[in-house]
């Protein structure tokens, strides 16, 4: 079953999984596919935003083309948000969301949206977790009730923890354990970050997914599920007092159970030393490069930078008209592949990458020398109106494609109002891309391509790969 | 004023100030002349060991050559323990408990230690935070009744709290700003855990230092002062019946406040990826490069293995008969210093350290390829009987010439029975040493240091001193 929720877009770092179908499917993990904020164009017209009275905000996202709807509900919580020590909780927990309540035992929830022939599906990301169903409009009404009961009526018993423990365990082996690529992705991020928890995996580290209990699921749960921490989101053929009146009949009957303070995570202190680090790993068979540096959010960023790391990253290295791809792939024929991207939406500072993988008879050092020239080169030679022109109307005009997604659509609202984002911050997105110049841009590069801001990981088959004593 | 608690020997990781005294004072925080374990020969004979009804356990050594007494309180937390994001805060209430109790308000109780010719002083560590006077035997009880009154009596005001918080951020200025070296602990310690809280720095990151407040303080003082939290350590001039009598009259009446749970701290993942970085700073004369290994501690070691490791930093380099020093500064005249260390004293993994300067011409890579080189022959040609003689009988005869000093016992068993030790095991440390051979000597070796395990940072004046493209 494919991934309804990130392989149509990539652009958030999230696990998604259909978690009573033990959650296998490989999602849209790969950070180095993420590319440009989530906070794309979107019509302005006819998006609705209101609050309940128990302080669930609800957006709602006409689209007439089908008689279908998209309902979403996201709560404020991610794996960023976990205890010491119990990370994992927060996708352990999405996984349970699935175990049934008092009112609705089991997997009932799950198989009324099977017999109504909808889809849905789960997804956890640093900064939110989420739950989504496609069904047809009548259904509408059902789906928010299954969803308000699950919202602080979730009964967990060991019976049906434990053996969700040993899928949650075998999906960890899948992603990372199993793939060498995110091995690194780990290893990177954990040297990236000194102090903030995006530097933990976000599906955990294996050790304590291991230890993770019952009653760990439900302190979480407690905590943060709860409507004063949750945006609804539903897209599809339904008008704002539609949604508002079920919500109300629905959600709006779900009493706040949780005090909501302030999202505040550990912040990083300043960077001050260049990172690098290797992993070899027998499976690999192309050695790689991957550096992380530590740059604004769409929410950290001053006006108008994040904007311009959205275009930067295109222009640099996104597809075979990139700067990156067209000097070390095309000109100097040393790679086989070279990019960029940047993952705009998080609550916190977040990550620009760059990576390539050298062809046969360049080492990883020597890639990553020519990759910093070309840094350099492309600092020095600014922008043509041209290459600006070009990214920044194929970045609108993704985005306007992207509508056709109701899924992309509601996605882009959720997850900018549980990272610090408004409505108005996702339908200005086009007018604030237009808005970077040249100078913007390589200002950007100049700015954050900071090599003491970031970490620089290798992959390679076996250590002696590595042409010096770094291993 | 010397820093009485840290200068004597160096072996532990910890900031020993005198608070209000402006804790202004380089203690023995250079990991880098650290030196094998707290758990030190102690007199088998004498010491004493027993347990309040309150929890407080009391540790007895006496020592009759002079009429004075050594008083020290251990609390079991230190950096280690602190909240996330909150980082410092171990230490800034170190500094707090010197401004008063209803009882006791202001500098009552450092005044009368004054008064009566005694001396002061605290210290915080990564696992325990100690307050140390040493008087005339009969002030003893003067003190008991001072330190059993602000366990948990501690008033604070903001007109307290708020220049304390410059004098600490100053304290860091002095320690870590303005210390290359220490800059680079930092961030090699930042890179080589990825999960334990060992990774922040003991003083706290600058910028949460900053944020704290008093109601951070009061809130981890309440959490963790308490006498079934803490260990009583006096040495001296005294008789373990005397010291029960007056730890029943002082402390004996305080109530235990926190419940104190067992002390689980985030665990490191497997360590895959050997990290490398470099810290660029003007200040910096003599370039130098430090290694720091993830190796088991007394505590969480199998039986012989931290004495193993005891034996290794020691017979590799401690000092200038050691292998690397043989090496590198004498045999290929590269360095002009190079030798290991191992903190073996710490509730959780902890770091086995290697170190070395160039002598000019040399590259800090070559140094680190010839340190490399050296360890690798050290391992292939084992551990001569004569090396290892000298090295367990120098190790035990340190620790019996360090009994000389009262304060010195003092810590050991303090140190020990905050970081998961026992009276027991710090006095078998003598046997422990002498039973290991030159086998568990090269296996120490061949096991710990494995650079997977490892973060290596390079001090460099400027980053052109590097020789290669990784700054």
């Amino acid at each position: 079953m494919p991934n309804q929720l990130t392989t149509s877009t990539s652009i958030l770092k999230a696990i998604a999984c259909l978690a009573v179908a033990a959650g296998l499917h490989l999602g849209g993990a790969n950070a180095a596919a993420a590319q440009a904020s989530v906070a794309q164009a979107a019509p302005k017209s006819d998006v609705s935003y209101f609050k309940l009275a128990n302080g669930l905000e609800v957006v709602v996202v006409p689209d007439r083309r089908a008689p279908v709807v998209t309902h979403m509900l996201w709560y404020k919580v991610g794996a960023a948000d976990e205890p010491p020590g119990k990370s994992g909780i927060a996708h352990f927990l999405e996984h349970l969301l699935f175990k049934g309540t008092q009112k609705n035992p089991g997997g009932r929830f799950s198989q009324t949206v099977a017999a109504v022939g909808g889809q849905e599906n789960a997804f956890t990301s640093s900064d939110y977790t989420g739950y989504y169903q496609r069904v047809s409009k009548e259904h509408l009404r059902t789906l928010m009730d299954f969803e308000a009961d699950r919202m602080t009526g979730l009964v967990l018993t060991d019976e049906a923890v434990v053996p969700e423990l040993k899928v949650v365990l075998e999906e960890q082996s899948q992603r990372v354990a199993n793939n060498p690529r995110a091995r690194l992705g780990e290893q990177i991020e954990a040297a990236l970050f000194l102090n903030h928890p995006y530097g933990r995996p976000l599906i955990g580290w294996r050790h304590e997914i291991e230890a993770l209990t019952r009653e760990d699921a439900l302190a979480f749960y407690r905590q943060h599920y709860s409507p004063n921490n949750a945006v609804l989101v539903v897209a599809g053929d339904v008008t704002a007092d539609e949604v508002r009146a079920l919500a109300e009949e629905t959600y709006g009957k779900v009493k706040p159970v949780a005090q909501i303070g302030p999202r505040r995570r550990p912040q990083e202190p300043p960077h001050v030393s260049p990172r690098f680090l290797s992993l070899a790993d027998a499976r690999v068979q192309q050695p790689s490069m991957q550096r992380s540096y530590l740059v604004p959010s769409a929410t950290t960023a001053k006006p108008g930078e994040s904007e311009s790391l959205d275009v930067l990253a295109y222009v640099l290295g996104h597809g075979n008209t990139s700067w990156l791809y067209r000097k070390l792939v095309v000109e100097r024929d040393i790679a086989v592949g070279a990019g960029s991207w940047y993952r705009g939406t998080a609550l916190d500072q977040t990550i620009f990458g760059i990576y390539g993988s050298p062809k046969p008879g360049t080492t990883l050092s020597q890639l990553e020398q020519a990759m910093d020239t070309a840094i350099a080169e492309f600092i020095a030679a600014g922008v043509s109106a041209q290459d600006l022109d070009r990214a920044k109307n194929r970045l609108i005009a993704d985005s306007i494609y992207a509508r056709d997604s109701q899924a992309t659509m509601a996605r882009w609202f959720g997850a900018a109002l549980t990272t610090g984002g408004t409505i108005a911050s996702v339908q200005g997105w086009p007018d604030r891309i237009r808005a970077v110049s040249a100078a913007d841009v390589i200002n950007a590069a100049k700015t954050w391509l900071d090599k003491r801001r970031s970490a620089t990981g290798y992959l390679i088959k076996d250590a002696s790969q590595l042409e010096d004593k770094r291993s």
